[in-house]
């Protein structure tokens, strides 16, 4: 998806969720140049207030239709477990040529409710997810840099006219970002693998440990290996709730995959297998030192 | 452990292994006036004289006999696997009130290997663990403020004279550690949880998907999370079997008392239990946070 020469800004952005997603997002469009309006909206009237004196929004409100007026992309950066009813207030104030787009980190489910409430509106729907860390949240977190240099995944619908996709697809390059589209399945069952394995792994074992009734004690002696292992176990709770349970058949196939792994590691530890034991982490070592060299 | 009054400077030190955690003990000493003289032994010489060049040592050798010569501390601090050689060539040289004491990341194996080659030489025997980063290595790595405020764990044997654990203790001290004390086996049940089974876990993953046929593909979407996640898993494949086959018995109990716990979030997922996972991920985002609070 190369740029085709100058990006014509946004007559009038509407952002669903105006935190660190949607917020980074504004701030980005708006340094580039990329946007003229935006129009926030949340349930949060003080947070709302918070992104506007920061110069996240123009205008804020709460009121779908008031929201969608004029509006040339609309973007949903809520919560996921907020898709439903949102998608069900835009229904009615959607016209043709509206783009509606998403920042949800799973897409099966996304996509699925476009499909049971934005029917009508399928061809101007394109699904996305910009991978960029939300450790910290809400709009004073927001950053124009959030996603320089970081991947947007795009998975367009068969009904998606691809001109609305090149507008979105374009939108993020003005904000520094790679784009890569694939589709709603290929992107689940990527990011079961590599980011909401290691969110549940990383959350049961802070949880083992905060359990037993030597916690105090072991916390103690857990160092910077044990803090960076665990830093996605401080994500929030309820977003990987719904991370989970929105990607929950990928994320049990790679769950039962990686017990299996570890239960021939547990074999070969068992039976005092130091040639195997150093196989595998040799291997792992080196994987992931050419994944860091490739990103340099 | 208090300090009790000044420090006396050690007149000879002997460290086996002059790479990160050796090397950064003799610079931290060095720069706190507490060590006259230190000899550096090991199998490189190429690193030893890398290591004398960058004064982490004085003098270098690669006899037993010619390094304990009029040593008061001997310092063990190669890798693990090489302890029992050590200690076997050490043996006929040490001489009464002789110190020696170790840096490896297990402790009972230390004691064993102790018990069966310096059985004379018990009452000046001090195992010991410090607790630091070891992500690099190699006498270039060694960093004169590695063990400020990092804790040194020490697990002396029931042999050991109170008066050296104190002075190994005091010695850890003037490099700006925390020393603690407990027995050789509750220092390799605390470390089996929070250390040696992360590093497992990490390995594990990174191997799983690095043997993908879309490994390349899977790694493009890692992100900060994935990298954070499995840091641990950049550590050498050597030391981290060395350890896991020294700590088997723990690490065995740990994993499996992990695999247990995430059964049961696996099983949560399964019958799409929000709630249940929701209350793990909320505890142990709130635990890990305390822990994060009283670091600070």
């Amino acid at each position: 998806m190369a740029e085709q020469g100058g990006f014509v800004p946004i007559r009038r952005l509407t952002v669903f969720g105006v935190g660190l997603i949607g917020g980074s997002l504004t701030l980005a469009l708006k340094a580039a140049g990329a946007v003229v309006e935006v129009t926030g909206v949340g349930r949060s009237l003080s947070s709302l207030k918070l992104a506007r004196e920061h110069g996240l929004i123009d205008r804020m409100t709460d009121n779908a239709a008031e929201a969608l007026e004029g509006a040339e992309v609309v973007m949903l950066a809520m919560p996921v477990g907020q898709m439903d009813s949102v998608m069900r207030a835009i229904a009615p104030h959607l016209r043709p040529g509206m783009l509606v787009t998403d920042a949800g980190s799973t897409k099966q489910d996304v996509v699925s409710l476009m499909r049971q409430h934005l029917g009508a509106h399928l061809r101007d729907c394109v699904p996305g997810h910009p991978v960029a860390g939300a450790e910290l949240s809400g709009p004073l977190a927001a950053r124009a840099d959030l996603y320089q240099r970081r991947n947007v995944v795009l998975t367009p619908l068969a009904e998606s006219d691809p001109a609305g996709v090149q507008r979105i697809a374009a939108m993020w390059r003005q904000c520094g970002a790679q784009v890569r589209s694939m589709t709603a399945a290929e992107h689940d069952a990527i990011f079961a693998a590599v980011s909401h394995l290691p969110h549940l792994l990383a959350y049961a074992l802070v949880d083992m440990i905060a359990a037993r009734d030597n916690a105090g004690q072991l916390f103690d002696f857990a160092a910077s290996g044990f803090r960076d292992f665990t830093r996605i176990a401080g994500s929030s709770p309820e977003m990987w709730r719904d991370i989970a349970l929105a990607n929950r058949e990928a994320l049990l196939a790679e769950l039962d995959a990686y017990l299996a792994q570890v239960g021939q590691l547990r074999a070969a530890l068992q039976r005092g297998d130091g040639a195997a034991l150093e196989a595998t982490f040799a291997q792992a070592r080196s994987a992931r030192q050419d994944w860091l060299d490739r990103l340099r």
